[in-house]
């Protein structure tokens, strides 16, 4: 093997794509830590702290609330294969490509689905899922997303708790996007299960998945009659690592742990409430930005996801390169659209670190650079001047 | 929440226990760099250098050769999921804790599995595995552990692995504690698939779990009837990642990633060889020591496993209190038993930058030291001269 590699030496991102977002210079020196044991007494602390600090960006009391070792498609797959077991009948809501995914795995698992489905960009109606069950006779669970990444919908779900509760369904949340940016109330809210991933709202490296299971939903897996299809995400031998028990299951990726409790700590210092504050004027500042600059939201008033903003990119401009142009000529990464949207629509997060004025007012400036080398009239300084507007109100 | 968090300052602990091991500060400056996104052309470069540098450590030119977005049991489960169908039949060797996990995970994914049992502490003899392939008229393939982390044994692999391709069974081998530290060879071997850690010999912090698949491992992959079980670890999607595609599947942890890729370079500037003869130095130093202070080693001469030593503890000695006397007096963590070893026998690891020498000297004394608390006469003197020995050879 005679190749050389050089040192590592990422240049530097302004990261406002669906994530990972940036991360606090203190959350890298927490990774950085010299290393633990995974059984050693130092470590479980830190376990259980960082297992408090979930429960307060969740907003539950939970017992089973921890970071399986895994990206936030871990804990979408976790939820699932723990509460389904083959030939169970589970409503999923599909208004994006993560709700696909869910669908998906709830095929894997042997589930028979049936789907609730809206239009791209657009949520799902409480009726719809009412309807569902209404006509299935009910089903043993409803899983939805809470923050649809690939559209920039934020799903309205104390409505749809209720239906669920009515027809005995435990309700299943995709947190990845909200949690930490977006009012997110698991136990007021009726949510069972929830799973979210780390490299969002929270600003912490990808690689774990947090996840939370109350009793109801523990008392569905205590009562399995088959084994959990993945032995790797099996919560009942998990919850006895996490637990009192402390009993060996797999070795948890420690450092990451180091990261997330220092990411979670930073959380709980700016607070909750005013975290979600920040998001909300960031986002308010963008979009009133993006539109008078000329261009259009993706998901309409109301719905729209402080976190992940969807833009439709107008006709004639080629999407790719205008974020190649933002790459190469600012540094900045956004993302471009999934599915339906593929080719036709950007994603800029603002999450965690990158939820910041700064950021904000640079990439409009960037973006309308970018359509007006594309030939498009961008209006580059009236989008500037309605950011302030709404950081000046 | 009004529970206080302080600064997280673990205390430097000597790792000398299954793993995690201690990892290089160049390997911890790596992990904390620069958040990259997880399609940026920076980082794609950097997949592409963790790929090459994981063939070289797996001594493969496998194309399919990545690490998978988990510890090292995903990387079992990732091997077993896509190559099992629900009915296929398949041989799993069995002699401690690791080959009980792979049956387990074959069983969940509905194979008809035939063990092939060995004693703990003594490896699997090769006319067993014909016997088993005989009498069930062959099999999908054949999985073994090769070093067994809960026995300390090394298991040839060469004789097997001409067996299995009698009977056209796939060889799927463990290798999670010996990449990197125990001499390995995927294509001269003829291992058709293989899965590690990042935390054992390879001296990085758990979270990643590299696996390489031949051709021959992809036809059965490819040839798939039914879906891979795991939406999570299935390669058919993550390959499409990995390779010239690009295609998003989840998001990688960026994080660990960069520390992989620095772990591998520090392997391949020191090179294998010298590796593989480093981790039989300490580890030869060690079991003179041990034995001149008059204790056994669990697994006989010629399959002793350099990278984790399993000890008897003796009789009359409460090995958690040895364990406990050792992190509280020392600072050190050593393994206790697993499963059929539980309070019998202590697993010390010598991987990756534990191994060395002047932390086998000082465990020596002070596993002495431990015994002597215990009222057991341990020969401290007689045994740091018997590993002094080795080392002035």
């Amino acid at each position: 093997m005679e190749k050389e590699f050089g040192q590592l030496n990422p240049e530097y991102r302004i990261l406002l794509g669906p994530g990972p977002v940036e991360t606090s210079p203190r959350v890298l020196r927490a990774i950085s830590s010299n290393m633990l044991g995974h059984l050693d007494p130092q470590f479980l602390e830190i376990m259980n702290e960082t297992m408090d600090l979930l429960r307060y960006v969740f907003q539950t009391e939970n017992q089973l609330t921890i970071p399986m070792s895994g990206t936030g498609s871990a804990g979408m797959e976790t939820v699932m294969v723990n509460l389904i077991e083959p030939g169970d009948r589970v409503v999923v809501c599909v208004k994006g490509v993560f709700g696909q995914r869910l669908r998906d795995i709830a095929g894997r698992c042997g589930a028979e689905v049936i789907s609730v489905e809206a239009p791209w960009g657009k949520p799902i109606q409480p009726e719809q899922v009412r309807d569902a069950l209404e006509s299935a006779g009910g089903a043993k669970l409803v899983a939805i997303v809470h923050a649809e990444t690939s559209t920039g919908v934020l799903q309205p779900l104390e409505e749809i708790s209720k239906i669920a509760k009515e027809y005995d369904a435990l309700l299943v949340v995709d947190a990845v996007t909200s949690l930490g940016g977006v009012e997110l109330k698991v136990d007021e809210w009726g949510i069972d299960a929830c799973y979210s991933g780390t490299q969002k709202a929270l600003s912490c490296p990808p690689g774990l998945s947090p996840v939370t299971l109350n009793d109801k939903a523990r008392k569905v897996l205590g009562n399995r009659t088959t084994k959990v299809q993945s032995w790797y995400l099996d919560l009942t031998m998990i919850q006895n690592y996490w637990g009192k028990e402390r009993f060996y299951h797999h070795t948890a990726p420690i450092n990451m742990v180091y990261g997330l409790r220092e990411a979670l700590m930073i959380v709980r210092e700016e607070g909750l409430e005013a975290r979600y504050a920040r998001h909300k004027l960031n986002s308010n500042a963008l979009i009133k930005g993006i539109e008078a600059m000329g261009l259009q939201m993706i998901a309409p008033e109301g719905y729209r996801l402080p976190t992940l903003n969807a833009v439709k990119a107008p006709d004639g401009v080629d999407e790719a390169k205008a974020r190649k142009f933002l790459l190469e000529k600012y540094g900045i990464e956004i993302g471009g659209g999934l599915g339906d949207f593929k080719g036709k629509a950007w994603r800029i997060g603002l999450m965690g670190e990158s939820s910041r004025r700064n950021y904000v007012i640079l990439l409009l400036a960037a973006l309308g650079d970018a359509l007006i080398q594309q030939g498009y009239k961008a209006n580059v300084g009236s989008s500037i001047e309605a950011a302030l507007e709404v950081y000046n109100k």
